[in-house]
């Protein structure tokens, strides 16, 4: 079977908003759908091959945008968490932009909508859990080295969707006190969750394109495999 | 297939030891082989369940004894824990024993005795990281809600052994502090490791015989299959 790329351009606040969605173009079922969240760089190739391992999976994955059509950055570019801290700065702005991301996916003719959820790296880790802290109507989300810092809005409680977070124990962007600190926000939210702690490993841990050599960051192929195993796991449990 | 039990019979320091083995029976080749290490009550039904499922996976399992034969004790004995308190006292004991155990395990003649791993489960958790800690050969350890305190001798390092860790969250027996105190000591120890936290999880959740209504222990359905899946995968990556 063939997997098939579509753009998908869509509205919301500070949009239009451009993803890439991807899926196995003979099946003609409705497919659970995937949402697949960008780090700070934004919407990029890496995340198009994210969706399209999940459409491998029988999935329909959407890497999506929420950042605004052509708002990208690169490694290189002067400051590439411009996008990044502009919506760190206002998380209810981010919740919503998240929101019209997952509708956009919803809305999607080839999805049941009553199956989804969400999965994100780096900055992305952190939306994710965000969508879970706000209620969204998803059955799960995954944080790939997330960033797990509280927003500055009440959680809705319990948290429903099913949570499982994927950890690099020597991220230095969540030391042991912070991610001590979402098990203890989580379990207070009555939520479902799970932390995947990995053992010398940092953040970034799936990022083939991140640069070597600073501490405490870099790809990790055991921890990059592993935590798209338990993933798997994870959306099969989400989606029988 | 049927799978075979048979009871094994076996020396060491303090023994004979008296555990069972399982296997089915109609495979030739050589299988690796799984130590089961039971919980602070010893040697009984439960771990020959256990034992039996890893049959049913492809392994050969070993519901070992380091109690000695006969050493038993049930949740209505006056002293549940005398025969664990004994060996906690005195851990080279323990691990004497343990490496007993696994030499009846590598001894046993459908063994590849190159690909063994051990489990535990409570009491056996902590036993199968003092297996790692010591230098044992095996491929990789699980610990099913352990014990984390260290023994009172060095862990030979680095501790070759990959580990995995499912941890209930909500386990008394070990906070927060004593399980990133392990993530630490297995850092140092430049272990393979891996901690799965489970939340609203307690101690004692792959058991079903621990009687209800304790705060901070019991059975978990959700994280006793996530557990036993996440060991799975790992078995399948040290036996390739």
């Amino acid at each position: 079977m063939a997997i098939v790329r579509q753009t998908l351009v869509y509205d919301g606040p500070g949009g239009p908003f451009e993803g890439v969605i991807a899926y196995e173009d003979e099946v003609q079922t409705l497919r659970p759908g995937v949402l697949v969240v960008p780090n700070v760089l934004g919407q990029k190739e890496a995340d198009n091959q994210k969706a399209e391992a999940l459409a491998a999976l029988g999935y329909v994955g959407f890497a999506c945008d929420v950042y605004g059509q052509g708002k990208r950055t690169t490694r290189q570019s002067e400051d590439a968490a411009v996008y990044m801290n502009a919506l760190k700065a206002d998380r209810a702005l981010l919740r919503d932009r998240l929101a019209a991301s997952l509708a956009a996916l919803k809305g999607f003719d080839r999805i049941d909508p009553a199956k989804t959820a969400a999965i994100g790296f780096c900055f992305g880790g952190g939306c994710v859990l965000d969508m879970a802290r706000s209620g969204f109507d998803v059955l799960g989300v995954v944080s790939f080295h997330g960033v797990y810092d509280k927003p500055d809005y009440q959680s809705v409680v319990p948290i429903a969707p099913k949570v499982l977070v994927c950890h690099g124990w020597d991220d230095p962007l969540n030391p042991p006190a912070a991610t001590t600190g979402l098990a203890e926000e989580l379990t207070e939210g009555g939520a479902d969750w799970q932390i995947h702690a990995y053992g010398n490993t940092g953040h970034g841990f799936t990022d083939r394109d991140m640069p070597p050599g600073r501490k405490g960051f870099g790809y990790a192929e055991a921890a990059d495999r592993r935590s798209w195993q338990a993933m798997r796991g994870f959306l099969t449990e989400l989606f029988v």
